[in-house]
């Protein structure tokens, strides 16, 4: 049976495999994390693309069903221009964006991201698209990455670094905040509490399951298997891993040349 | 004339840079930096490995009179196992080591570096080298190097940061603290203050300056020229050059496929 390729420059996309499994228990997950190449958030959109591709390449390997690109730089990346697949490539950022503008009643739309999906204006324009009256506000975050990998979640400092990067954004009286980086929804609860009961956080991983219903065939009954692989190992990533994926549920890991 | 090449996975080394242009103010330098898969201190000592050969081979298209690898994750992976080169190649591990050495009355001495360079237990070997009986206290210390890249130099996140990573070494008593990260002079001020006046900060460019006497030819009189070369272009590498080598002293900067 076929499976779902699930892209990501490291492990943040893992949060996202994590709802993807609980949503479809039946399916096999291929994980790939450009360990080697990480963050990809900090570099140009051209070295992002070149790294993307790479790692498309990869997946060719593999009978799959669908491809998902859970890193949103990555994903800024794709929009920017898209490649040619024999499956269909799904990013993060229109689900994201479609969920949000759903979301909000006063369309006034907050979106937190790496440096580079921030620059890029990729949620600005897909929000846009659907609703052409909201107003976003954008606010770079680059620190909540090493905070994650570090893993201060519950932590003074991350609560205190949370409230430096909302505040300016929750001036600006928004009622949807969109978690736009894979790794931020492992500080979920320090950015729920930043923003308190008026804010609804989004992420994209609940539209996602939406749109990989109407691609993958779920047919089968059987438990499925979840790979991963990655470019570099260290054995933070293990760890990581561990943390991230809690309860332990994949069957393989194993170490590739991109 | 020759020149001295300058390597570092990203900007830190720009620190070194700056001390070196001050002590060999007629040196033209050739700086390289991996900005394409920065940061190296997360990951593998093979993976580093791997992109500081590819780095090094950048330098053959130049007249080099000397290569100083200016990234301590990276002179991690080339102590591992030297490379040939036809010009005497300087890491910033032994310096850095035998500066602390000298420095120390009391035979304890605190490392602070990147996740790779502690894991390696490189200054650590050097140090037992010089003075066996000297006690080593290592702390990674994974956020410094983005709150650099940020650019949160004086700030009370940073300084909390700084308390947090420190506050075990300061505990064991020692008299002498490596910053064994080229980003970290960037925090000299917030490390010393948590520091207090009984530690002494080392930074391996003054011990550095040392052993490039020895091998360059300071004949002439004439001001010298530095070049930049990164693998990655952003916005942001031009501000963060700017910001670390103030006053604005560089003649070109180019983008490289390395």
């Amino acid at each position: 049976m076929s499976a779902i390729g699930l892209f990501d420059s490291g492990i943040g996309g893992l949060t996202i495999l994590r709802a993807l499994k609980d949503a479809f228990p039946h399916q096999d997950f291929i994980y790939l994390a450009d360990t080697a190449r990480l963050p990809y958030g900090t570099k140009s959109i051209a070295t992002i693309r070149r790294y993307v591709e790479r790692s498309l390449n990869f997946f060719s390997d593999f009978k799959l069903n669908s491809i998902v690109v859970a890193c949103n730089s990555a994903s800024v990346a794709l929009l920017s221009k898209p490649v040619e697949s024999a499956v269909p490539i799904l990013n993060v950022i229109q689900p994201g964006a479609r969920l949000a503008v759903e979301k909000s009643k006063n369309q006034r739309i907050g979106v937190l991201g790496t440096r580079a999906t921030i620059l890029s204006g990729a949620y600005e324009k897909e929000i846009k698209k659907l609703n052409s009256i909201t107003e976003v506000i954008s606010q770079a975050c680059p620190l909540l990455v090493p905070l994650v990998e570090e893993g201060w979640f519950d932590d003074p400092i991350t609560n205190l670094i949370v409230f430096r990067y909302l505040s300016q954004v929750l001036n600006q009286r928004i009622d949807t905040l969109v978690l736009g980086c894979t790794h931020y929804p492992a500080l979920k609860d320090a950015i729920a509490k930043v923003c308190g009961p008026n804010v609804e956080l989004v992420e994209s991983s609940q539209a996602l399951i939406q749109d990989l219903k109407d691609v993958i065939d779920s047919s089968t009954e059987k438990k499925g298997k979840i790979q991963i692989f990655a470019s570099d190992y260290s054995p933070r990533l293990e760890e990581a891993i561990h943390m991230l994926l809690k309860p332990n549920i994949y069957d393989s890991l194993e170490v590739v040349d991109l």
